[in-house]
């Protein structure tokens, strides 16, 4: 994917299920993982307990093409596939090796934490650093991967 | 909702996050437990080690309204939303007295488990039982939820 | 057990790994789950936002006799098995109809959150209604078991 | 600590709960990514479908220091404990930077799987590779460490 960050990942044991595969709300656990990835390549912290701005999620999906296993490797890239005044969405496309694992999106509203809560603008610089996080493409080919 | 079976359960500690609400991801595994519920009121099970038939997602989304705290209890309806040939789709809506929490679905598939796995028709009598368990509208009262 | 609250459950699809049993670290959810219930059984809630006094663990066990598998529904019994001036140490049981399941434990120090957080003695009017309720053996036979 | 295995992660936030730490639970699945690091490191996999042997848990244990809180990267360290003839306890250590964070044992038995599982005598070649692996101190330090 041109323009996007790469969140490398092993599968742990506690994410598979009977079916022998990892769990179906796993995936979902693997985006936000690698959205904040991005964030920290990007020089940004989403969450921090004094920080006065939030980043709840108003909608998350994720279309499965093959399962992944126990101790499989595999890749997230995650980039910015849109943007409106107070949201943004994360897209990101699941591979291990050439398969194609899913591909999935999170939608997060910019908000005041409040009380009470209340949708705010983006903040431009955080949104320009992102883009060029994901620009950058990746940090170290071991990034999430335990050995 | 009309014609949906009613799942009741409660929030516990460790779905909550440092935001102090549930984490986003935990809504597909209530979706899921729903989904089982339905399939227990229905007679059936949905997953047996010895079963040549099997279910594997190939979609699931969720649309977020309001956030789930500690504790608290909240109401899953499910229903069937859609049917193909070889797919059915659950919808869900998540309700906390009167307040709309937000509203889901998940598309299986159904496979005959192989080696190899191969996408087969839905059995009818299984459509059948879970359609009239959904109409007959929910269990006892208590389910789910912890005193 | 006497002198135990009782807490029933189903075990839920996504608490399976790729043995076909309960992940061994879902006991420790499940204590957790059964120590909050019998604080409500009590007329307390141990987690509450505006709350100055907290209950962080300091230790926990657990040892496996059987496994569990999806659907089945257990019960785990709790009891104060030890108390000390600043800690509470809960006892656990599970058994699955007439089989031992395994056997725990939980222990938390009261603490004043501050910061800087302090072990504090533990308030005797919780103590004492904690007691009461283990004393007065479970709720309804349906808690926390869908369907 | 000497003659450990070195286990690099960081914390995610979905592993946090509502009191803004790292849920308790989580640690029991941090040993065990660690144990699994450590087999992968003797060239060993500890779950496979055809493998006739399993190695299920018969008992875990943690004492905690210090909490973890999000993004924080700590390391575990593993080494072998205690061996039975068909047991094998690991012993963990949680650090991050210079705070003892807590630590913890994981116990597990040999089986052949089955049906019926029956406990087996430890394969000597399994422990000789495992304390090999254990001795050479760690892979690289970026593993498990998302950016």
């Amino acid at each position: 994917v041109a323009g996007a960050f790469i969140y490398r990942r092993r599968v742990q044991f506690a994410e598979t299920d009977m079916a022998g595969i990892v769990h179906f709300s796993c995936y979902f656990r693997y985006m936000e993982e690698a959205e904040h990835a991005l964030w920290r390549a990007a020089g940004l912290h989403i969450a921090t307990v004094d920080e006065p701005v939030g980043w709840p999620r108003i909608a998350s999906a994720f279309e499965y093409r093959s399962p992944l296993h126990f101790e499989e490797e595999f890749e997230v890239s995650v980039s910015i596939a849109a943007l409106t005044r107070r949201t943004i969405q994360y897209g990101f496309t699941f591979v291990r090796d050439a398969t194609a694992i899913g591909a999935g999106t999170i939608t997060a509203v910019c908000v005041r934490k409040g009380p009470p809560m209340k949708a705010i603008e983006l903040p431009a610089d955080v949104v320009a650093r992102l883009r060029a996080a994901a620009e950058r493409q990746s940090g170290s080919p071991a990034d999430g991967v335990a050995p």
